[in-house]
Parts: structure tokens; C-alpha cells; sequence
């Protein structure tokens, strides 16, 4: 018999094992979002924190202090390695190359560190805020949200045997495969994993990152994960996020300059970058009054991120309004990036296939499907709806509470009373209320 | 990261690695019938013939014969060790000590040899004749028929992507894993592993038996597979075989001699074994006939194994024997053991529960369930229907065709000519035609 023994002495030592191990292991887009972020508002103060939406799940009994800590202090240690910065300098990105700036790659290598964290425990549920500026909180939304998901993984895994780890990995590598077998017959699919906050564990995610890449070939265009970018030579994916308009809305003093913060943020982001990474994101304070008062040059932009709103709607309200703007919907891209699963995505290459560009950004269902997959019937694994959000700007010395709207009344965030603001400002059309899942 | 040098070099391997590395990688009954052989009937000469039932599949064109020659050239070349001897003699089985004999086991330990084997390709498939003494030739069947079965694995595994078996592994683990769910609510289930010679290979059976011991509990018994009994502390579990009266039977020199050579054997057996070794087989010239001409005295015997008559028909023939010879059948045991499933064993405890002591013997769809479990859909990993019988027996020097009627026509073996004079002799009463699946 062929003993491993460091790999099987490494195994007693698994309760100390890193999950964040690279600052490249965080979706790309973020990295994105930070150079934008470090060239025009890298002095603006925030306050990232943790929200847990699903309540009944209390995490703060499930995920030990120490541990979290331990964790968390790791991530805040971990440095860009010298190969890294090459191949932020030196790969293409959407075909582009030196997309990062060499004097932003060398801050991120010399200057770049992690503010400290602040955790406590509230009603059951672990409160977790980042504070500092933006340039240097913003990356701590990933980390968290992959160091808690991953946490509750393992919390979940250590009440098992041996015999019940294997059929729940079976179980979830067959239910995997059934998804790919579903998507295989669509030759022209384009889908990438978005996958890496809401993960099941690291490993998990690279498992699936590499048994889709294998699978289902060009359908599966690369991965929001920079890290396994790579380390797998995948294409790294991703676009940009609420945190921008939120924030920078929470900058403007005025109702008028609140209006247009949400394009302002745009034309910054154009100026910044261009091609394929001009994909908006409509919904931060709803999406037909994004479109609806859009200046034209926004219907030039490459494709539209559809993210809280019911997508079949969000996708014919953007082909109609690129029509109402002169601009042909198939040359544009629409990419669907909430909650989905595979059925969704066979759906909707059906209704929009041909019509439009249509891509698929997958998250939570990609790397964390492990629903029904425990043989005891166990929860512990069901995926959670847990967010890491900008939730203060400080303005003027003061804190001020950052907004959310969204398509999805369930899905708003903010103070009460900053929340009838905007709405008073943005309205409510096209507004539905969802039960939110993942 | 930790590479495991020593086991991935091995893997490089694996056209070297051997299938049976144990003399008691086999059913435990074979050593219990060897030992009544080397008895009674040591200096017969008989002939075991391979057949594959499942004319479909060109075993010839799917297994090397380089490969098979070493196989089997391996199987002759293993001895009883030490540590085998030992357990054989002072092990417990069925409750009893000192079952073998240490002359037995010294013979065994010393001069067991397995005659040479003969080897050539016929239409498509493997023909593979042993002849010798029956002590000697008895033992291939076992070695040959796992042998056999995991080179056709093999062969369907060599076409595979490490993604493509990391998915039909977890496929079949799923679907065991589902059987035992259907199981576990049994609490009175008696259960056994009779799987060894129809394996999918011997390192999934092994992982099959320590899966169902440490997830059924007491409602799995043991197993057949003397070597896995003996490594992970299971009961070896078994009674015998056809060999056994269709040998006998071929001996017999009269008719009338051949009428009563099933209940010879029987009275023979009960003077080598007693108590729980007292199950017999009654279908090798028909069940119906068996019961009818019985002598009372059978029905003093623990139980009844059923083997080729549809299972429901057969328990209910087999309880309304013993009233008629007013027996109890609540103290008496049935054990089916034809080609059992999942659904057939739960039907069959809800029939039989509680008015015998039903018994499960779990074969071809415990340990080589891997239909539908290909990723590309392939066959090659279906279970077959394959045999390897006593064909003939040597008569005054003379080779005398041996025959199995059975209670399924299309499980009779055995030259025509005396498969009709069996059938004249013991009729046909309560025989049927079901298409043998495995």
C-alpha cells in the first residue's frame, strides 16, 4: 500500500488551512473597479460591512471567533507575488493589453494593504465592517465573503464521516455534470463562472472552473476568478458594480447631482477603459429609469449586466430601448448574472439567442450547489444570500449612508429615510418584489 | 502542494497491477465445498468451462490475451500465506470454530496447486477450459470469472478522461448510496455482499462491502468474499453450489442412481457441516421435483437458497413445504440470491418478513451497478452474464457432459442429449422462461 503521508498528515492540520492564499483570488472586475477607484476617488472614505439576508441561518453560532479571525488577519497579510504583477502588467485582457497601468500595478504591490476589520456578534449573526478608503477597503468584499462561505462550509463538513463526504461530493459532481450535459447541446452559449463570494470552498470552485473549461470548451469563456485566470489560462471576466454609483451617489450634495451620478460614473469609466469593458449596469437605482433617462452615448456601450430584475423582462426592455436609440441588439451583449441555474440559462439562449449577444454570468448555483446533497439531509451547505456591501460614504467628515434601490424591493439597501429620498428622486417604475434565493 | 510521488508513479502502472493478489479473494462457500470435495470426492476429474451468457458482448475483441495470460498465469502462482492459514483455522464461521481442518488447511497451505489453464478465441470470445482433479479445478471459477470482469473494466476505463471516471465513480457512488437510503428503513434485513465474481473490479467491491457495513449496520450481515472477510472482520458468509449435485450426478451410473444423487449429496454435506451451514440449493434439476421426492429429513435443514425461480413463487413453494412436513417456517431461512435489486429485495422483505427469516444475497447489481453511469453513454461497463461451470466429468476415463436444468430454461447447461435424459428423469414441473438479465 502506497502511504501519502505528508498528504495524509496534512489533513489533521486542515482546521489551520488558509482559504484566501493569492490577492488574485477575488473576482477581476474588482481589480478593475480598485484602478478606477485609485485614479479618480482613491481618498474617499467607506464603510464596507457584512449582511447576512438570509436571517435564519446565524452565522455567528456556526462560524468560530478565532477561527474567523485567524482568517481574516491571514487575508490582510497576504501580499501581490512578483509573478503576479508580471501577469497583471503583462497579460491581454477582452484583448487588451496593459490594461493595468504599470505605476497602478507597482501601488498595488508596495502600497496596497488591507484596512483592519471590526467583528462582533449581534443577534446570532457575525457583524463585520471594513473601514477606510476606498481604494484600499473595496477588496475586502470578496475575502470576507469567501472566507464566511467557506467557513460555513467547513462548520458543516466537520460532522461528518468519511463515507458521508464522499456520497456529498458524488452527489454534487453528478448534479455538476447533469448541468453541463444540459448545457453542452448549445453550441453557441457563452458563460463564465461568477462564482468565487458565494463558493462552496476554494477547492470546489477550482474543481468546477476546470471540469467546465474541459467540458464544455469555447461555450465556457473563462472565469471571474483572477486568480484561477491564472493559474488555468482562462480568460478573466467581469464588469463593474454597484459599489460605483452607490458611492458615488452618496458623494453628491445635490438632488441634481444625485440624478446623474449614476452616468457620471460612466463617462469616468469610458474614459478609463473601453471596448468590451463597457458593459453598464442599469439597476442600482432602477433600471427603466436608467434607461429611460440615459444620455445617447450610453446606447454605444457594448452590452448591459442584468442583475436584479426579472431577465426576460430586463433583456427585452434593453433590445427595445436600443431600438428606440437606432442601435441593432445584435451586435450589442446582454450578460445575466442573478442567482441563476441551468435551466434559467437554457431559457433564456432560447428567448434571446440570435436576438442579441446574449452571455451568462454564474454564481452562487455554479460553485455552491450542494442543495440535497448531504446524506443526513443536512442544511449546513445550502447556499446563503450573504452580501459585503458599500453601506457609509463619509462626506464632509461625516458618515453618510450609502443606497441601493435595485429592481427588486427585497433587494434595497440604506437608511430608511436615504432610501424615500432616492426613490423620491428615481422612482419606483419597473420595481417588482422577488423573493431573493442566493 | 503535497504530490504523492510513490502512488502517481504506480498509477503509470496499472497494466501490471493484479486483479487477484489472495487465494481467498473468493467465495467463502468455495473453500467450504472444497473442503467437502478434498473429502469425498478428491480424485474426480471434471472440467470448468467459461461462458459468457451475454452473447453480445465480444469478450475476445475487448480483452487482450497477453494481459489475460498474465492474470491467470498470476492466480497460479499465489499461495495460502500464513496469516491466511491461521485465520482459516481459528477464525469463527457461522458461529463455529475449527469449520476447516487442520489437514485441510495444511493441504491447502502445501499442495493446492490450480491446474494450467486453456486458452483460445472462438466467434468473438474467450474460450477457457481447467481441467484436473475437482479439489484442484473447483477453485478457477471464482479467480477466472473476476479476473475476466475487471479486464473488461478496465478496457472500458482506458477510454476514459480523468473527468469522465471522476464522474462515473461519482454516478455509481450516488446510486449505492441511494440503495442503501432504500435499505436503511429495513431494521430486520439481513443482508449479504455476493458479489465477488461479477465485480466491476476488486477495489469497488471492497469499497462497496465497507460502505454497506458501516452504513447498514446490522442489516448487513458480512459478505461471500473470504479475503475482505478476513482484512475488514466481517462474518464470511455462504452455503454451496450446483457444482456440487451436478457433479454428483454425473457420476451416477444408473438412473436410478441419478434420481437420488441431489439428496446424496445432501446427507454428505450434513455429516461434514452442521447448524447454519445447512442451506440448500434446489434448482439444479428443478426445484418443484427437489421438494416433491425430498426425504423428510431435509426439511430438518436451517433453509432454502433460491437461485432461479422467480423469488416470490419460490418462497411460497418452499413455505408450503414445510407446513406440509410441519415444519415452522418462522425457524427456517430462505435466501434469494437470483439477480437481485434494490426493489427486489425491499418487495421481498415486505412479502416474506416476519414468516421466514428471509436472507438477501446481493451479487451482480451490488458490486458492478454501473449502467448509465458512463458520461459518454458507453455500454462497456454494463454487467455481464457470465459464468464458469463444471462442464464435464470424467467417467471410467471417459469425458461425461454435466448438466444444470435448472428452474429457468434459459439457465440449463449441458449437452442436449443429457439434458433430455435429465428432463425424462426429474420432468419439468414448475420450470419457466425468463430472459437472465445478469
Amino acid at each position: 500500500m502506497l502511504v501519502n503521508f505528508s498528504g495524509r498528515a496534512h489533513n489533521h492540520n486542515f482546521a489551520t488551512d488558509f482559504i484566501v492564499r493569492s490577492l488574485l483570488d477575488t473576482d477581476w472586475y474588482k481589480l478593475a473597479m480598485l484602478q478606477f477607484i485609485w485614479r479618480h476617488f482613491r481618498d474617499v472614505k467607506v464603510r464596507f460591512s457584512l449582511i447576512n439576508r438570509t436571517r435564519s441561518v446565524k452565522l455567528a453560532r456556526i462560524i468560530d471567533e478565532a477561527e474567523l479571525r485567524r482568517q481574516l488577519d491571514n487575508v490582510r497579510s497576504l501580499r501581490l507575488k512578483r509573478s503576479e504583477a508580471v501577469w497583471l502588467q503583462g497579460n491581454t485582457f477582452y484583448g487588451q493589453r496593459g490594461i493595468f497601468r504599470p505605476e497602478f500595478v507597482a501601488w498595488l504591490a508596495d502600497d496596497f494593504a488591507l484596512p483592519d476589520y471590526r467583528l462582533s456578534e449581534e443577534d446570532g449573526q457575525w457583524r463585520l465592517d471594513f473601514e477606510g478608503s476606498w481604494a484600499m477597503t473595496t477588496m475586502w468584499e470578496i475575502y470576507a465573503l469567501s472566507v464566511i462561505n467557506e467557513l460555513k462550509t467547513r462548520a458543516a463538513l466537520a460532522s461528518m464521516t468519511e463515507t458521508e463526504l464522499d456520497i456529498l461530493y458524488a452527489r454534487a459532481k453528478v448534479r455538476l455534470w447533469d448541468k453541463i450535459e444540459r448545457l453542452r447541446p448549445l453550441h453557441d452559449l457563452s458563460l463564465s463562472d461568477f462564482g468565487t463570494r458565494r463558493r462552496h470552498s476554494f477547492l470546489w470552485q477550482e474543481y468546477v472552473v476546470e471540469t467546465m473549461a474541459a467540458e464544455l470548451g469555447p461555450r465556457f469563456i473563462g472565469t471571474s476568478n483572477t486568480h484561477l485566470a491564472m493559474k488555468h489560462d482562462l480568460e478573466a471576466i467581469g464588469t463593474n458594480a454597484h459599489e460605483l454609483p452607490t458611492t458615488v451617489a452618496a458623494l453628491a450634495r445635490t438632488d441634481g447631482e444625485l440624478r446623474v451620478a449614476q452616468y457620471d460614473v460612466l463617462r469616468l469609466w469610458q474614459e478609463t477603459y473601453g471596448g468590451s469593458m463597457l458593459v453598464f449596469l442599469p439597476d442600482t437605482f432602477g433600471s427603466t429609469q436608467f434607461l429611460r433617462d440615459a444620455p445617447d452615448w450610453v446606447a454605444d456601450w457594448t452590452g448591459m449586466r442584468v442583475d436584479s430584475k426579472q431577465p426576460v423582462a430586463a433583456g427585452e426592455e434593453y433590445i427595445a430601448w436600443l431600438e428606440r436609440h437606432g442601435r441593432d441588439p445584435r451586435e450589442k451583449r446582454v450578460l445575466f448574472s442573478d442567482g441563476l441555474d441551468v435551466e434559467d440559462i437554457v431559457t433564456l439562449h432560447q428567448t434571446f439567442g440570435g436576438r442579441i449577444r446574449d452571455g451568462y454570468g454564474w454564481g452562487t448555483l455554479l460553485t455552491s450547489d450542494f442543495r440535497n446533497c448531504h446524506p443526513r439531509n443536512g442544511q449546513g451547505l445550502d447556499p446563503l444570500s450573504l452580501v459585503c456591501k458599500v453601506t457609509a460614504v463619509e462626506v464632509d467628515g461625516a458618515w453618510k449612508g450609502a443606497v441601493k434601490l435595485s429592481d427588486n424591493y427585497e433587494k434595497a439597501t440604506g437608511p430608511a429615510s436615504e432610501v424615500a429620498r432616492y426613490r423620491a428622486i428615481f422612482g419606483t417604475e419597473g420595481v417588482a418584489n422577488v423573493p431573493v434565493l442566493v
